[in-house]
C-alpha cells in the first residue's frame, strides 16, 4: 500500500500530488441530498460501495439511513466486512469455486447478500453451505447478466426457494445503460420499461407463491424514476457521493437532484513548454479515461486536452489565466468509480486544510 | 495491499480471478530477444520500469545486461531502490518541493538521473542538495514536455553545468507518439526527424564544449531506428517484455522483432445470457481500455465487444467453441501499463503451474 500523499493539518497546496481529494463540505451535502429525496418514500437506500471502496464512507452512508450497501466482487464484500460493515449485497454474480468458498465464509461473519443468473451457479452456492440472502438479477435493458424476466425467472426462483441454506431475497433489476442516457425523458423511458419487466415478473412470482420481498437496483442517474415508478423498493446509488464529468453532461430536472462535484484529483503543472500549453503530472493512471478526459476544475479556458500514462496535456485558450510552472489544479474525473481505484488513501479536504486520511482498502480488490 | 490470488504451485485453472499472469517462458525470450538485436551496437540498455513496476523484473533485466532501469515517478524509482535497484532514471520533470526533497534523499542512497526542461526546476533541484544526473529532456515530436531544440537546451546546459551537484548527463529524446504509428516506414521518418533534432543539439553543445555523454530515449516500437540512426547510444524500451494488445497492430519488420505476448488477465466466464454472449468477471478495472479492448487469446471467433468497471462482454460468433459457465479464459490487455498498474501481484506461470509471486511494489505510484 502506498503512504499517503498528505498529512492532517496540511494546507491543499501543500499536498504532494496527484492525490485523490474529497472536498469534505460537498462530500457531506450530497449525503443529505440523497437522504432528503427518498424521505417519507418507501424505498430502503443501499449505496453502492464500487465508487468508493472505503469503509469509513461507507459508514456515514449508513449513519444517514442507509440499511446497508452493495458491492461488485467478493474481494470488496471481505474489505467492507473487514471494516466493520455487517450488512452487504454483492450486487452481481459469483462465479466459480474459491470465490463461492469465501463468500461461504463471510457469509458466517456478516449478512451476506448475492445474485444469481443461472441455476447451475444456484446449486453451486447452495453446496458451499453458504448462508446467503439471493437475488434473481433479471434483464431489464442492460444487455450484460441477467436473466430473462418472467417464466424464467420463475423457475430459478423456485430453484433457490428448494435450496437449503438459500434464502431467496427478490429481485437485482439494474438498468446500467440508463445511468448516462443524456435526456430526462429518455432516461425515464428506459426505466419505464425496466419497471415493466420488474412488475411481470413480481406477479408471476406472487401467482406461484413466491414471496418477493425486495427489488433492488437504480443508480445515480435515475435512481428518483425507480422510487416514483413504484416497482423498486431498494436503490443502489453510487456515485452521488463524488459525481464526474461524465454524470455532469447528464441533464438533471426534477425528480432527481444535481450532485456536487466532490472528488478531485490534485495535480501539478510540471512543464509549460508552450505559451498554450501545460503539462501535469497526472495522466491516465492517475485518473481514469474510459468515459473521457478530466475536466480542470474552476479554471476558465483551461482544457485537459489528452492523457497519456503519467501526463496530462492542457491546452490554454489566448486570454485564460495560464498555469504557472509548479501551480497546483485541480481536476474533475471524468469518471469517479475506476478513478478511485487507482489510490491507496483519500485526501479529506474542509476549508483548505486536510482533515482526514481514509485508506481505500477495497481498492484492487478485482477477485 | 491485496492479497495474491494464487499460491505457488497451483494449475493455471485454479487461479482466482480477475489475475494478472506472467507467462514466464514468453517473457524470458522477450529478454533474450532484446539483448540479441543489440548485442555488438555501441549501445546501453535502460529498460522502462513504468511497465513493469517491479523489482523482481527490473532485476531480470538487470540480469541481461540492462545499465539500470527509468521510471517516470519518484515513488516508482523509491520502490525500485527499496527493491534492491541502485541506478534509476526518472526519465520525466520532477516538480514540487515534496518531490524534489524525496528525490535529494533517494540520491545519497542510488545513483539518480532526473530529466529537466526548464531553468526554475534547475535551480530548484540545485538548492535541494541532490546528488543527481540531470538530462535535458528535448522536443522531438511528441508535443509534451521537453525544452526546443538548439539554443533553447543549450542555455539550459549551461546553467546544469554551473550547479552545484547537479551532472550534466546528457539528453532525453523520447518521440512517445512514434511508437504506435503503425507502418514501419512512418516510424522511420518520425525518428529520422527526432535523429536530426538530436545531432542538431549535440553538435551545438559540443562547439560550446560541453560533453554530451549520453543521449537516451526510445520505445519499444522504435529502438532499433533510434539504435540504426546512431543519434542515441541509450534505449529504454519498456513493454517488449509483455507486449500488448495495441503495440500487436504495429507492422513489424527488420531491424525490429515483434515481441510475444507474455503478459494475461486470466478471467472467469460469469454469466452465459445469451448463445452469442457470455459476461467474463474481467472489466475496466481489471484490463485498462484506454488504447482499446483486451483480445481473448487463442479462441477464434470469441471477441471482447466492450467492458464496463467490472465485467467484460464477449461477443461468440456462430461455429465458435462457446465458453462455458465458470470457465476461465486468457485476456491479451488492451494497455498493459495502465493494466499493471491495477494489481498488486504478478502470477508468474510455466507450463500451466504458477512459479512465483512477484509483487507489484511500484503499483499507485503515481506522486
Amino acid at each position: 500500500m502506498m503512504r499517503a500523499p498528505a498529512t492532517v493539518g496540511q494546507r491543499l497546496e501543500d499536498i504532494d500530488t496527484p492525490a485523490l481529494v474529497i472536498e469534505l463540505d460537498a462530500f457531506e451535502r450530497n449525503l443529505r441530498t440523497l437522504a432528503a429525496t427518498v424521505k417519507d418514500r418507501p424505498v430502503r437506500v443501499r449505496p453502492h460501495a464500487k465508487t468508493h471502496k472505503c469503509p469509513e464512507v461507507a459508514k456515514r452512508q449508513l449513519a444517514m439511513g442507509a440499511v446497508g450497501v452493495c458491492c461488485q466482487k467478493v474481494s470488496e464484500a471481505e474489505a467492507l466486512v473487514e471494516g466493520g460493515i455487517t450488512d452487504v449485497l454483492v450486487s452481481n454474480e459469483v462465479v466459480g469455486a474459491q470465490k463461492i468458498a469465501r463468500l461461504a465464509k463471510l457469509s458466517r461473519r456478516a449478512h451476506i447478500g448475492v445474485c444469481v443468473d443461472h441455476a447451475d451457479n444456484v446449486a453451486a452456492l447452495e453446496a458451499s453451505g453458504a448462508k446467503l440472502d439471493v437475488y434473481i438479477e433479471i434483464e431489464v435493458g442492460m444487455g450484460r447478466c441477467g436473466i430473462a424476466p418472467g417464466e424464467p425467472a420463475l423457475a430459478l426462483a423456485q430453484r433457490i426457494a428448494a435450496a437449503r441454506n438459500l434464502r431467496f431475497a427478490g429481485l437485482q433489476a439494474y438498468h446500467g445503460r440508463a445511468q448516462h442516457i443524456r435526456s430526462m425523458a429518455d432516461r425515464r423511458a428506459a426505466i419505464d420499461g425496466a419497471a415493466k419487466a420488474v412488475h411481470r415478473t413480481e406477479e408471476l412470482l406472487n401467482k406461484h407463491g413466491i414471496e418477493c420481498p425486495i427489488v433492488t437496483g437504480a443508480g445515480s442517474g435515475t435512481y428518483m424514476l425507480e422510487v416514483e415508478s413504484g416497482a423498486w423498493n431498494e436503490i443502489q446509488p453510487g456515485s452521488y457521493i463524488f459525481m464526474d464529468v461524465d454524470y455532469g453532461r447528464n441533464e438533471w430536472a426534477a425528480p432527481l437532484p444535481r450532485y456536487e462535484h466532490a472528488l478531485f484529483v490534485l495535480t501539478t503543472v510540471m512543464s509549460r513548454p508552450a505559451a498554450d500549453r501545460a503539462i501535469v503530472d497526472a495522466g491516465l493512471k492517475a485518473s481514469s479515461v474510459d468515459s473521457g478526459m478530466p475536466a480542470v476544475w474552476q479554471r476558465p479556458g483551461v482544457v485537459f486536452r489528452s492523457a497519456s500514462d503519467e501526463h496530462g496535456v492542457l491546452d490554454i485558450a489566448s486570454g485564460a489565466q495560464p498555469p504557472a510552472l509548479g501551480e497546483k489544479l485541480l481536476l474533475v474525473p471524468g469518471h469517479c468509480d475506476p478513478t478511485v481505484n487507482l489510490y491507496d488513501w483519500y485526501v479529506c479536504v474542509r476549508g483548505g486544510r486536510v482533515e482526514a486520511l481514509w485508506p481505500i482498502t477495497a481498492r484492487g480488490a478485482v477477485y
